[in-house]
Parts: C-alpha cells; sequence; structure tokens
C-alpha cells in the first residue's frame, strides 16, 4: 500500500430491524429527539413507525419534522433549525435519502449556532461540535449515511456543498428492507448515483488502496443490481439488498474520493431542467469513462473486471440514463462560467477542464 | 451483506513522512502536548525527532514522558497522567508500540477524570471525553492503533482490558519507516500478534463482510511477510511494509471481532513466563486452527486460501513461535480457575470451554 488516508467515525448498524436500536442510543444523548423526514416515503416504508415505537419504548419523547423537500434549500434547514429549538431536541434523527440526512446535517449544525450566515456554513466553519445526529436511508444510492457533506441549495437556487469532519452523523441504521417500497423511477435513479460514486471515485487518481477495496466490493454490487434494472421492473429481495449495500460502501468511497465532473455537472440538470440527480450525474459517466480508457487505460481495465465489462456497462448506463434536455445558448453560456474551473477536473485521470466541459454539454445537450 | 456492525472513528494517515503533519494537528488542540515513549526505541528509529520538529514548528511546547515499560501497569498510567497535569496539556501523542499506545489511552482517561479508581477503568465507566490522543504505531502487529481497547496490568499484575468507545485515538499517523529499526525479536512477536488478531477475528462466527474484507487483505499480507521471516534475518523494505499494513488491517478486524481464547490465555505466558505477548498468543494459534478444521470447514478452506494454504500456515507457527516454559501443578491449578469461563470462548468456532483449556495447556505446559 502507499498513501492511505481514512477518517468515517459513523457508527455503522447495517441489519434487518437496526431501527430498534433507535431508542436506546437516542436516550444517550437525552430524552428528546427531533426526526426529520421526507413528504410520505418514511410513513409508506415504515421506518417512521418502527423508530417511534423504538423510541417511546425507550422513553424518548419524539416530535416530527415532515417534507424536507428533494433538494432541501437553507430556509427549510433554518425552519427545522428552529423547530428542534423549540422541541427542546437533544438530538436529531433524520429518515429519508440523502435530501433528508443531507438537511439533518446542516439542522445539526444550525441548531449549536445559533446565528447563522449561511456562507458560513458553506464555508465549512463549524465551530462547535453540531446536534449529535442519527440516520436512517430509505433509498440505496446517496451514501449520506457515511460522508461528512451535506448538498444544499442556496437562497439563489444553486446547489452547494457543506463540508466538514464534524458533519458526520454519530449512527448510521441501516435496514434494506426500507427501499422496498421504491418506486422505479426513484430505484433506477438512486442506483444510478451510487455507481457514479463508485466509478468517480476508484478512477480518481488519489484513490487509495482501502477505497479501491471498497470500490471493487461495491462495482459487482451495483452493477449486478442496474442490470436486473435493465430487464426487469423491480429489483426483488437480492437485488434490493445488492443496491443497498453496494451504496453503503460506494458512500465510504465517495468519502475519501470525492467525486469528478459528472456530479457537478449534474447539479444544473437537477436545479434547471428538473432530472433526478442520480440520472442528472450519470448522463455524463461514459465522458469520464472515455477520459479513463485514454488515460490510465490499466486501471480502467481492472475496474471493468468489477463491472462485468465494458459493453454491460455502458449498456447499463444508455438504458437506464434517460435525459430529454435541451439546452439554449443563453444556458450553455451560463454553464460555461459556472464549469470554466472546478477542483472536481483534478480527480479525472489525464485531466479536465472548462473547454472540455463546454464541449461535452454541447455534444449531450445543444439544439 | 448480512449483519454488519463497523464503527472505527480513528483518522488514519498512512503515508510515509505523517508524522509532519503531527504539529498542525496537536495546535488545532492546545497549545502543549504530552508525548508518551518506551525505553528507547522512539529515539533510534527518529520518530520522536520528527514529531518534535513538526510540533515546534507548529509551535507547540512539547514535554516527553519516557519509559513506559512492555506490560504497563496502573502505576505508571497515573503517573504520566500527573505528568500531563503538571504540563498543562492540551493533548497527547503516543509513540511506540502496543505498549505504549495502550498506556497513553488509560493517560488520556485518568487525565480527564481526575480520581480514578483502577475498577472504574476496567469497568469502562468513562463519563467524559478524554483528553485528545493521537498515536504514532512504531511496531507492526498491535493494531491498538485503530482499536478501542487498552491492555493494562492491574495492581496485582493481571493484564487487563480497558474498553469504551471513548477509548479511540483521533488520528494515528502510520509510518512504515519506524519499523526499520525493529531487532527480529520484536518483529517476529509482533508479526504473530497481528497474525492471531486476523485469524482470531476471521474465525469468529460474528465475523461480518466488512471485517472479513479487511481480514482477507491482512492474511497475505502477514503470512508473506512471515514466511519470510522463516528464512530470512529481517524484512527487506517491501517486507516492512506488508506487515505493517498487514498489521493495521488486522487490528481493524480485531477491533470489530474481538479475540478467541489464544489472546486471553497468552495473557499467563507473559505475566508469569516473560514470553513476549505475540508469541504468547501464537503458541495457542494451532488449537485454534484445529476447531476450525473440524467446525467450520468451508470458512477454514476459505481462510487458508489467503494464508498460501495449511501447510504454509502451520510451518510458519512451528518456526517462528519458539516458546520453552514449563508450567507447575500449583500454575495449571491456578490457571484453570481463571480459564475456567471466557466471553471469548463464544467467538470460537464450535465453541470452547475450560476443560478444554485446561486440556490445552497440560499438552503443551505440563512438565
Amino acid at each position: 500500500m502507499n498513501t492511505i488516508r481514512f477518517h468515517m467515525p459513523v457508527e455503522v448498524i447495517r441489519r434487518e430491524g437496526a431501527l430498534q436500536e433507535v431508542g436506546t442510543r437516542a436516550a444517550a444523548f437525552g430524552k428528546r429527539c427531533l426526526i426529520l423526514t421526507g413528504a410520505s416515503s418514511a410513513q409508506q416504508n415504515r421506518a417512521l413507525e418502527d423508530a417511534l415505537t423504538s423510541l417511546k419504548a425507550a422513553g424518548v419523547e419524539a416530535t416530527v419534522f415532515p417534507g424536507i423537500s428533494p433538494n432541501p434549500t437553507i430556509a427549510e434547514c433554518r425552519a427545522a433549525a428552529d423547530a428542534a429549538e423549540a422541541a427542546g431536541a437533544h438530538s436529531l434523527l433524520a429518515i429519508g435519502g440523502g435530501s433528508v440526512m443531507d438537511a439533518a446535517k446542516a439542522v445539526a449544525w444550525m441548531s449549536k449556532h445559533f446565528i447563522v450566515d449561511p456562507e458560513a456554513l458553506f464555508r465549512g466553519e463549524l465551530k462547535r461540535d453540531p446536534m449529535p445526529l442519527m440516520v436512517c436511508g430509505t433509498t440505496a444510492g446517496t451514501g449520506s449515511e457515511v460522508s461528512a457533506v451535506a448538498v444544499i441549495t442556496d437562497d439563489h437556487g444553486k446547489k452547494r456543498s457543506v463540508k466538514s469532519p464534524r458533519c458526520y452523523a454519530r449512527i448510521a441504521f441501516c435496514d434494506p428492507r426500507y427501499t422496498d417500497t421504491m418506486p422505479r423511477s426513484v430505484t433506477v435513479s438512486t442506483a444510478l448515483d451510487a455507481l457514479c460514486h463508485a466509478v468517480e471515485g476508484y478512477l480518481n487518481p488519489t484513490c487509495d488502496a482501502l477505497s479501491s477495496l471498497f470500490a471493487e466490493q461495491a462495482l459487482p454490487l451495483l452493477t449486478d443490481g442496474l442490470a436486473e434494472l435493465c430487464d426487469t421492473e423491480l429489483p426483488d429481495k437480492d437485488g434490493r439488498d445488492r443496491l443497498f449495500d453496494g451504496a453503503l460502501l460506494a458512500g465510504a468511497v465517495l468519502n475519501t474520493c470525492g467525486t469528478a465532473f459528472p456530479h457537478p455537472m449534474g447539479y444544473v440538470l437537477t436545479e434547471d431542467h428538473g432530472i433526478p440527480h442520480g440520472q442528472a450525474c450519470a448522463v455524463f459517466l461514459p465522458a469520464l469513462l472515455d477520459c479513463a480508457r485514454e488515460a490510465v487505460p490499466e486501471r480502467y481495465e481492472r475496474m471493468l473486471g468489477f463491472c462485468g465489462g465494458e459493453e454491460r456497462l455502458r449498456h447499463i448506463l444508455q438504458t437506464l440514463t434517460d435525459v430529454e434536455v435541451t439546452m439554449t445558448d443563453e444556458q450553455l453560456a451560463v454553464y460555461d462560467r459556472r464549469f470554466s474551473s472546478l477542483p472536481h477536473y483534478a480527480r479525472v485521470p489525464g485531466g479536465f477542464d472548462g473547454e472540455q466541459a463546454s464541449a461535452l454539454l454541447r455534444t449531450l445537450f445543444a439544439k
């Protein structure tokens, strides 16, 4: 091994019934807990019910703050932080996908930093430990369970990252059964997101031996699960498990290796064109594969070995990435400026620059 | 995957020159740092010099508390905690093998819990966060860098475990170059210790998919390094790297899976017969292999695949485990009582009990 940097302090409990432990764990933080959820999935998949049962049994008073939206805004986070204060909460529990978990990271932060300039949040200036945060991810994609990053939409409608080693959840309750009720669209998009995390991380020139090991476990799980989705409407139980575990492992890769250009470029497809996050990133993945084939052919071949070959990987992306977007000249001009230079380009094998980003956007989306 | 529990919050920095970062990291905790070392190895391998240089450059005032002994006692830890208080230390840095790192965990604890009943320590009653602890392991064996456990000798001369999720170091600076100066005896014994961590953990019936993955990386590194030691006096640079990384990964396995009977039974060989820890555990490893071959033949075969086969693994143990001990009837009677029932027996494939422990001691060490 050469250089390794590893830091992932979240306590991961991955088992069916993991949320049965939330009551006693929350009680250790204090007797009141604020639960954040999205619109309805936490009811449908019964995670909320399981959490409330466990919290009640442990004598923890729960308040539910529902309705965190798919791309959570600073304003929503502020409202939830006010609710945490009003409830006298000692801990937070996020039940949902990446949006709910990301929002909860910002809420945990705001709850302990009473006057918050959102720019301080985006600069990562976290002076005190945030409120203890527990998470229960109910999709199989985000990796937010095990990452120190939250993506929040700022007051100008732009998706931006909040990052601090203090952002980690304390405990992640991971139970794949809660993903059973995900509709096909969410299943596909979140799985594509996880695939991007694994691929963008694995191809990062600084990906170390430990992250490679995680990625090499994640890639077959994710590509097997996605290949199944090319042929069937929804995965069976084994397929759900594969996608869930693959996404969790890919989250650990993301956490160490970060993302290349598919992620930041995908943001504009979500912000301005309403494309779900996973699809929005995956549409740029073939271009990243091309970079890797050219610049790091051995690493690329090794990766393909864990994906069942190049043909299969490209087939998965072509079949499942359904992004119909046309960009105007005005939009392209705005994106050219936004993507003229990004730290993410250093994570692309062989390098990448603003001109290549402009050309890629035109190839894919010009009228 | 089935159930997984993973919690290893230490920030691991594994690179040549890792200690160059200690100054800025210590400065974030406060301007005074107490350094704990063993008798002389931290001078010989230059880790102390590197640490002092980095701390000085960052404006951190360092006080050195040298001379932690191979099997550190509660009394030593208390003296070091007093030194930390006298120095007004804001952080601790342990430079050394498992003994120094384990002692430092207890010191970090005592420094924040002013009146310490040693029994409270052994019961794991840690009410506040301990003093921030950084470690730099200079052997390749212990795994203490990444574990929540410290083994301390109590006032009656008995080795006992201190365990708490608050015991983890904050940061582990991992640089294999500091192991270059280890003499053969220490190299062999620490490598055998690491092998025991990997094997005892991998054969634990509750070893999960993630720990298995770590063990499957550690086993070939360790057995390759140990096989080299069967034929040569000292490893070359690649051999040192292999043993170092294998020990680090095996430490992660130990942290999640714990140990079976070789570890606790090995303690008496160290306490009463002066056998180095790694040798003392490894002498019981063939008996554990026998249990596994009988009870979990498939798992055992799979493990052997990562060790280069049964013959090679047993040859390594036979060649390198040099334990000449004869136990008196009185000693055996004492050990029978001590080993009549241990929680570790639940981690043995097929189970284990006090009678088997008694028989094993007699086979190996009766007059």
